[in-house]
């Protein structure tokens, strides 16, 4: 059951599908050639697959512990994060002018994707890291750049963000964590956050928390939010790390998944910070932060698609019943695997896609590239980590009883993919996003993806009418669907929300594959991937499309003794 | 978080929608009065809600643990069970000439669904037992039902099914445990098998099991098995505990959840044993014991079901986010938490009607009855273990953060019931069950429960016709679809197994919401559930049902190299 990063699949992608050449004609990314990605993703492909593979169930198994106020994190990770950070894969997108690579998100994406599949627990780190390069890439002094930014990008210290309180989850305005100004300019930070990912740990010898806060005086709710830099060493002036902060982790959660990943509670006592961005600017900062993590969280659940469709492929290939053939001669079992193999295919390229309106909006300034990303990046979130919970489940089925021991390793990519679905905003979160703030625009953004889509299926009628005409159709449900929801006041839209978007995402994905089929031809094996997804997959948008027009009314209807056990 | 048995639900459904009289009108269950089932239920819900359930989170954090040969089981299991035993519900239905109550199966059922929803790992011995018992009736010679049956029905002894080797999983006929024939007519048992639930533990004084194996010269394959009743101990005349058998358990399974179960690989080293049922008899004893066990699987994950639907509604009912309203203020955490309900009632309606069939069958042996057992039987375990797994996550989704940290408890509810797609034949096998020998009929038993789906849809057309008319229409596909599968080879009907049992159980369980309604009125909780179920979860069957008319045609392209990363 070893894992192989998908190397030639991202080739695949970001030549025929999301081409990456777009985004290297620009002059930002003109390094990104397709010779340069190759050779990136080959480096990536061997270190995920020989180094960082391995800690998978070690990470599992002995889990991250808190003793005498320090985190010991699961055997192997500090190596295997060493690894990776000497090869500098930790922030490949960050500055050139702090050490970064400055290479496009597109990269970045393929690189995570490959990292998730090896090691969800370990790859949770830099990704953290990648968020909190970007807030201060974006918003931090040139005083903080110049400290902080090139340790976060070699990797010597990593970084997290903190904005959970225990009384405010999603609702991040309640919560109460105060930032009291000092006469040197920096604050004093005091309060509890929770859920802090790798909050601690002996893998890097600095730990930068972004912290939100609120300033004495400040409005109520998100607009009196702030954001603050807060080290658990105070660096000297030498970017060596020196006094220790007045912050520390003060337990771990017992986690269902993701056992390797330290999630500490976080308790700081009046600690030392500094202001990143404008005072009462912590949740613009925040979003900024949280729309690449999003990306990112989304690109988590697809690495562990991929992972646990190559383990129960393996096993399905190996497994004989009763001196017979191979289970995959069962047609049910094969269903499964090709459902898990044509949902990351979908996902993965609709992450992509998404990267790739990133690169072009950051490249181009270009307000309509800027949209796409906007659109997308919710997509890519529950689209990517509902295929990696749905993979992951199904991968257990496969492998039937194994499936539930733990010595197998596949019980362990459901209970860590699990949570993809809850941080960085819920799914639920995500689909609101959507159709509210991503509608702003009356679905000017929504219309010209599904025009595009609509223009492809068109352009391939003829030779693939029997897989284009069923694209085209879909994608016109999906428009009748955005323009119910569009003429809904905000309120009316949210109870179908989450199914909006799962339905926008089996027609994009069936746009991917209809891509695929007319790149590689029918009788390809991306072909017969993508007619199966076309023929099988796309069909549930109608049952999600058809809950759009109902709105919220019959959810409006039912009250808790309603639900409750009559 | 206090489970709460469903008692007012079991008398809702008895009373009005699948009718308890229609089983206490025959001279076999003429006991089985309503007023007999108050009592029985009433007092089954008050051992379950608070005897049982406060074992929940025991066998999860101290696991069963095996100690110099023996399994010690966690704490309070033991008493636990013994309360149950006392009290009698460890086998209600069994033959009252061996001390049991007679009682149906639907009462069975009942009760099993409160047990499993308080503690499934605990609940998982007696569903064990009574499987044993059932085949012991229905197979064994009267000196083993005398010598073993009042103790299994007791609970003083528990029971075991020992099917699977470790070359053999849903493949039973690939077995190689050795049964050989001594001169005083017992056998000498030898064999390794896995998975075996309950193998071992220190509950009761004996354990009792079915070991499937093969005598010396039988046929390969499923016709040379036999079945053997294999005790622990060997019982002395006076049917106590006599000499220690040559069986012991040699490991236990380290599982994703239901860790309060001890799941024991059992070595038989020359263990004595005896024949139950004919010679190759094995795997028509193993099937009736299996049959029920199955429709005993299903009502596990509906018993979950319940349970973390309860957890979930109370979460929303009482977290506050940021000052505001609960979060069940949110139209998507209404939307889960109704899907979660409707889904349950679904599920419980059609445990309900198998139930209801069983015993219809076993009180007056007509043939239809049996059909209806037999066709209804593979769809209440498929779809009662698909609602425990889906509302287990949503109701971890509906935690939040929460829901990844074990100590809510509600991720337990999604690690334990994950095997009951598995167990018991996997949902696939189901499935397959379903087009396959429940349609060597030609569609009859099929045909005529859906000829009462729509005759109860027309009935209430006219004042409901905006919930009948849906279900009469989802029906008429149903019908189309199953006419589809029976035209089809049986090889060619496989691919599309699953989806087209899914898509017959949320047909199945739109009948049972839409009598729900036509009996409390639209206006009612329960009609507002069912105008949510029908118009947000049915239209799921055309998606279902879409994939029936493509067989395994696409499925039968995809080579194993078509499944693997490109």
């Amino acid at each position: 059951m070893a894992y192989s990063a998908p190397q030639s699949e991202f080739q695949f992608l970001m030549t025929s599908i999301v081409p990456l050449d777009l985004v290297a004609q620009t002059a930002r990314f003109a390094d990104a050639t397709q010779a340069t990605a190759q050779a990136m993703l080959s480096e990536a492909a061997r270190l995920s697959t020989e180094v960082i593979a391995p800690l998978q169930r070690a990470g599992d198994m002995h889990p991250a512990v808190l003793e005498n106020g320090v985190v010991r994190t699961s055997p192997g990770f500090a190596e295997g994060y060493r690894a990776l950070a000497d090869w500098g894969w930790n922030a490949i997108a960050a500055d050139p002018e702090h050490g970064g690579m400055g290479l496009p998100m597109m990269l970045t994406t393929a690189v995570n994707d490959m990292l998730a599949g090896a090691c969800l627990s370990l790859q949770l780190a830099p990704l953290m890291t990648q968020g909190q390069i970007e807030a201060l890439e974006t918003y931090a002094s040139d005083e903080i750049k110049a400290l902080y930014l090139p340790k976060l990008i070699s990797g010597e210290w990593t970084g997290t963000m903190n904005l959970t309180e225990p009384q405010a989850g999603s609702d991040v305005g309640a919560l109460r964590t105060k930032a009291d100004l000092l006469e040197d300019g920096s604050y004093v930070i005091s309060g509890q956050k929770i859920y802090i990912s790798w909050g601690d740990h002996d893998m890097a010898e600095n730990v930068c928390h972004l912290v939100l806060a609120r300033t004495p005086g400040a409005p109520d709710g998100t607009k009196g939010i702030s954001l603050f830099l807060v080290p658990k060493f105070l660096p000297k002036e030498d970017g060596t790390p020196g006094a220790r902060n007045d912050l520390r982790p003060v337990s771990l959660e017992h986690k269902m998944g993701l056992h390797g990943s330290p999630t500490a509670v976080m308790e700081y006592s009046g600690a030392k910070g500094w202001l990143v961005g404008d005072p009462l600017g912590g949740m613009k900062a925040m979003f900024t932060m949280m729309n690449n993590a999003r990306l990112g969280v989304g690109v988590q659940g697809i690495g562990v698609a991929e992972a646990a469709t190559q383990a129960a492929l393996d096993y399905a290939q190996t497994r004989v019943q009763g001196g017979k053939s191979p289970i995959l001669g069962h047609a049910d079992v094969r269903r499964m695997l090709a459902e898990m193999r044509a949902d990351t295919f979908a996902a993965r390229a609709i992450a992509l896609a998404c990267a790739q309106a990133i690169d072009m909006a950051q490249a181009t300034g270009d307000s309509n590239w800027k949209a796409r990303a906007a659109l997308l990046t919710p997509i890519a979130k529950s689209f990517g980590t509902e295929t990696g919970i749905r993979a992951a489940e199904l991968g257990v089925q496969v492998h039937g009883g194994m499936g539930f021991v733990e010595e197998t390793g596949v019980a362990q990519f459901s209970r860590d993919v699990r949570v993809t679905a809850i941080y960085e905003g819920t799914n639920g979160i995500q689909a609101m996003d959507l159709v509210g703030r991503k509608m702003l625009d009356g679905g000017e953004a929504m219309t010209s993806l599904i025009d595009e889509i609509e223009a492809h299926a068109e352009a391939v009628h003829g030779t693939l009418n029997e897989v284009s005409e069923p694209v085209w159709q879909a994608s016109e449900t999906l428009r009748e669907a955005m323009e119910t929801l569009a003429h809904l006041p905000m309120a009316d839209r949210f109870g179908a929300a989450v199914p909006f978007l799962m339905g926008f995402a089996r027609v994009l994905g069936a746009h991917y594959h209809l891509r695929a089929i007319a790149n590689e031809g029918v009788e390809s094996a991306r072909g017969r991937l993508g007619r199966f997804y076309i023929e099988r997959l796309l069909p549930q948008h109608v049952s999600y499309f058809a809950q759009v027009s109902l709105g919220s009314d019959v959810l409006d209807t039912l009250s808790a003794a309603d639900l409750a056990t009559q």
